[in-house]
């Protein structure tokens, strides 16, 4: 592994919120309630500015563990450029959604839940803890956000 | 989202299988044994042409679930070109790997788990599923491996 100098901490943070604003897709990881049962999947997402908000079939592995567990680990960011991202989760059915929000994930996703015949939620993720490295070099320093707060301000 | 025409299933397995060979970094999700934590991290891994092999501290979470639980969701390549795999995972303690396969991880990967301090672990994780999509239209086919056979063959 090669890379550039470690960035300081506020070049991640002001890096981290480029990409939640701008990047498109995610990895999100659950697990179900009862143990040991991993998933994954990407899913495209809208961040704005407190949450990211993704959709997901209501009986799907995916939104089955985040209604039962309100858990989630949010990857942004390819592999050697990660956001990483520890969730609390709140399902928000699509008739609660403000219109102004599903109007702007369907214009930024490129589809709308709304319209389907399969029924949907809506997830709201609340980070809870952000991370942010490139490779090996920027393991120390990786941790932006904890317990909800950020640990780096501009 | 628009894309090219679905690949047939034989373009998918050839797809899949030149990108385990080539591909270096995956995304390893796990869980905690005790249910609703999900884990979820960017690993190296080598593919031998029937396991993934790949390399973690002992006592990280990745490397706690997987030796707990057996059981990993790795998907490789990028969200709109994705390989997603269901593993069943064995724990390789370094002195039990053949010296030939340390040496292909560490050429691969970059890193060599035999010369840190910090004790480390192989993980050979066998798939028994594998799913390959690029986007919505190859949501359909895209089942390609079911309890550990290819679907579809040369």
């Amino acid at each position: 592994m090669t890379s550039a100098a470690a960035r300081p901490a506020k070049q991640r943070r002001s890096d981290t919120l480029h990409r939640l604003e701008s990047d498109v897709d995610a990895w999100v990881a659950t697990a179900a309630q009862d143990g040991g049962s991993p998933y994954l999947v990407p899913l495209s997402f809208v961040w704005d500015g407190a949450t990211l908000l993704f959709a997901t079939p209501a009986d799907s592995p995916t939104g089955r563990n985040l209604h039962a567990t309100g858990v989630a680990r949010v990857a942004v960011g390819p592999t050697r450029d990660v956001v990483m991202i520890e969730g609390a989760v709140v399902a928000v059915p699509p008739a609660e959604l403000p219109e102004e929000d599903a109007e702007i994930f369907a214009g930024k996703t490129g589809f709308d839940p709304r319209e389907l015949a399969e029924p949907y939620l809506y997830f709201r993720v609340r980070p809870v803890r952000m991370q942010a490295w490139r490779e090996a070099d920027e393991i120390e320093g990786r941790e932006l956000m904890r317990d909800g707060e950020w640990l780096v301000t501009d």
